[in-house]
């Protein structure tokens, strides 16, 4: 394709994408699709020869369409937002022009320093612990997911254990602790790193606020070095993903610090509240952290991929996860001058993802993620006062960001069982209507509507209709 | 940012990368910065109001590109190739416009499908065994890189070998068996998954070919059943990273078979090749292979990132990483009948990747994809017989695809020590002259000269232009 045909489909590409943009909100926000209908529409086989990019593109609309949920649209309320903007979109595109591989310091420069520069921002944006910077004896790195961080938290707190770990293996026994609210993350990452689940403490929760009960924590932990089992990392979750509960770090921090764990925040969802001054109290606690991730690709207009790790001790992190052939070998790597961010993660590639946060960060300013963060914590908490006001719902849990957790009230004599049965049928039939997209989860073994605001797009309007609808159906 | 603007600006930089690639082949190769040059151009802080799209756009050309390499010029001859091309960039376009999450499928079936589609498609053009395609056993994955592969096959290995192992962890005593010239993700991988490096059984390869020498594997195995190790997994390289040697998959997997091993093999670089039939032998004996791994976003167009993995029985890879916390329950995972992804990788969010595989699979067709790797080992094997007919340089190991490893032949009476630091030199100066971009490794621990073709852009005329300069500088 040359480079004039580029710049014809490019701006095609550009022009569907606008206006995908501009009609999303009258699309029915799910998908059309039964298992396996996607594949049926497809050949067997790639093609002999090469296809017109119009035949490609009029494939989008026939197969691909009906079958993507609408995570953009304005009243996809499910899971977290996972919001994208233009400027990320815009920057996700010259990363692919450029097409450079930010594997080593040497292999463009640029990706390193611009990424290691734009976390440093992110790090005072959200008030993060001066030793977190670059400038200190820390700093950031983007990678794909939180579930990465967490394992690669991991990882660097068994190589702080024991320096022989990266030799021997894993030897002895160790613990972790996550509140039974944590993220399933760590579970995978303690499979992964070959600890085992039974290594996980799954911490008791204040029933009233769902966030980790600090003295079962320190009761667990005092029961395990009495049983010869080392504490080896504590997470802390600022936001769990099923109601956002905020573990409190201040009273969590020196029961770690004591324990000799490692502390990793996970705060994947909630961390960029602190964009604003008024949410800086979710960083209570940071001081005591050695490591801390957040997701600008949820609340923060960034797209999907853009996890940003923290972390106190960088040669923790490379230590652990260093590794130098002779193929990979240069004289900036060797002038102890550069990061090398292979070290820093689980891969050995890396696309130039600085750019998408540099691009949000610069084309909103401060102030216009400020007010995105209040804009939507402003119409969830509307919705809440909403659902507060009406007897037919209840509302579940604390709600202090984008996030609210309900359900129906239950019926004069109505059974548990019923109650979750009918909760489930209103989910279904919500999200059948296309109006919106909502996911559950349980609270106290309880069926549960969750409706994450979050996204670019969605105005008070959204939100008024989602509830229309869902008074109209319960 | 509205839609219009969207579009304004998305023309401008679809133009921008046009340009780039009209131009690139006038750049000099690498990059033009010191460490911290980059990151001294940019400001201490976020802003605080928004800036104008034309403001970032200019930092672009002020700061970010004087610090590439760019690794999309037709003389970047560094590593491998990672060449994206015109269509997989549109694709990735669209991946951020239309900014959908595939954890599972519900999360967007298409996203999911699409996936399953085209790597059975690339299966079939790579002529890898009907087990690793979804209507048999097994399957295929988009994951980011090659390492990210070797961890999971690593895992997978685990779970096979000892159900209990999610649990309880790793217990026991395994090894890991990789030629001596096998990636450093291998020990990255046996670290991270709990092991340690001392698992690793580095094993002796041909001193002419590089590849791995099945008797010494055979007998390592057996020393290790001997001493009560349980051989846990062999590597197989089919191209390694150092020279793109490739291991005797014929001879090793009977070998690997019989010690209960799991065979996982790593064609990172060149199992690509096999799309065209003069090189199905890569893939002899992959009926012994557990699990396979190619990157099409080295050799196939593909841009960064697109590692391929794939799986004979699917189940071993869903057993070892899935998880189903209440928030990710859905009536299509519980049904059975449609693939989770989340459970086939180690974070749980994925981009819609399968887009830009899709377009270069159709845009191409089998066919240009064949001329891709045709042209690409022609002008290898063109260079090789240019140094092969100069006395001043000498060809250090087999070049059958891309990759072409030489060095100056040695001056009458000089050491070894000597003709390596004026190997050395001669890098340096090529790369300084800004006419290609070369990287090294070492053969028989003397320094060579790596020189890998296989960009989009290049033609044999750059080849021909590097080889001057080379024969001038030597």
């Amino acid at each position: 394709m040359s480079p004039e045909e580029f710049r014809r489909h490019g701006y095609a590409l550009v022009d569907r994408i606008a206006d995908y943009w501009t009609k999303i909100g009258g699309l029915p926000v799910g998908h059309a699709v039964a298992p396996g209908e996607v594949a049926a529409a497809l050949p067997a086989d790639a093609p002999e020869s090469g296809e017109a990019m119009e035949t490609i593109l009029a494939d989008i609309d026939r197969v691909v369409m009906p079958g993507i949920v609408h995570w953009q649209h304005p009243r996809f309320f499910g899971y977290f937002p996972s919001s994208t903007s233009p400027p990320s979109v815009l920057a996700d595109l010259l990363c692919a022009g450029l097409g450079v591989q930010g594997m080593l310091w040497a292999t463009s420069p640029a990706c390193t320093e611009l990424e290691t520069v734009t976390l440093d921002w992110l790090a005072r944006l959200l008030g993060l612990p001066e030793e977190f910077t670059s400038g200190s004896t820390g700093g950031g790195v983007i990678m794909d997911a939180a579930s990465s961080a967490t394992l690669v938290a991991v990882v660097a707190a068994l190589h702080r254990a024991d320096p022989g770990w990266r030799d021997h293996g894993v030897r002895g026994r160790y613990a972790v602790y996550a509140s039974a609210e944590a993220h399933s993350a760590i579970n995978k990452a303690v499979r992964i790193a070959g600890l085992g689940e039974d290594a996980v403490r799954s911490i008791r929760t204040d029933p009233r606020t769902l966030a980790m009960d600090a003295h079962d924590l320190a009761g667990r932990i005092a029961a395990d070095r009495d049983a010869g089992v080392v504490p080896l990392m504590v997470l802390v979750t600022v936001g769990t993903t099923s109601t956002t509960a905020v573990d409190p770090l201040p009273a969590i921090g020196p029961i770690a610090a004591e324990a000799g764990a490692w502390l990793h925040v996970d705060a994947a969802y909630a961390g960029v509240a602190a964009v604003c001054p008024e949410f800086g109290w979710v960083h209570d606690g940071l001081e005591y952290a050695d490591s801390y991730c957040t997701n600008p690709h949820k609340w923060l207009l960034v797209g999907f991929d853009c996890d940003t790790f923290f972390v106190r001790d960088r040669l923790a992190l490379t230590g652990a996860l260093g590794v130098l052939p002779e193929y990979l070998r240069n004289a900036a790597t060797e002038s102890g001058d550069v990061i090398d961010y292979r070290d820093w993660q689980i891969p050995l590639g890396r696309r130039f993802r600085a750019l998408k946060l540099w691009f949000v960060l610069r084309w909103y300013g401060s102030e216009g993620l400020r007010a995105h963060v209040r804009n939507t914590v402003a119409m969830a908490q509307e919705l809440a006062s909403r659902i507060a006001a009406d007897d037919r719902f209840v509302i579940v849990a604390p709600h202090p960001f984008g996030l609210v957790c309900f359900r129906p009230a239950a019926l004069p004599g109505e059974a548990d069982t019923a109650a979750d049965a009918r909760a489930a049928l209103l989910l279904e039939r919500a999200n059948a209507s296309g109006t919106m997209h909502l996911t559950h989860t349980k609270v106290h073994g309880r069926y549960t509507l969750r409706l994450a605001i979050g996204n670019a797009a969605t105005t008070p309007d959204d939100v008024a209709i989602a509830w229309e609808r869902l008074t109209a159906l319960v």
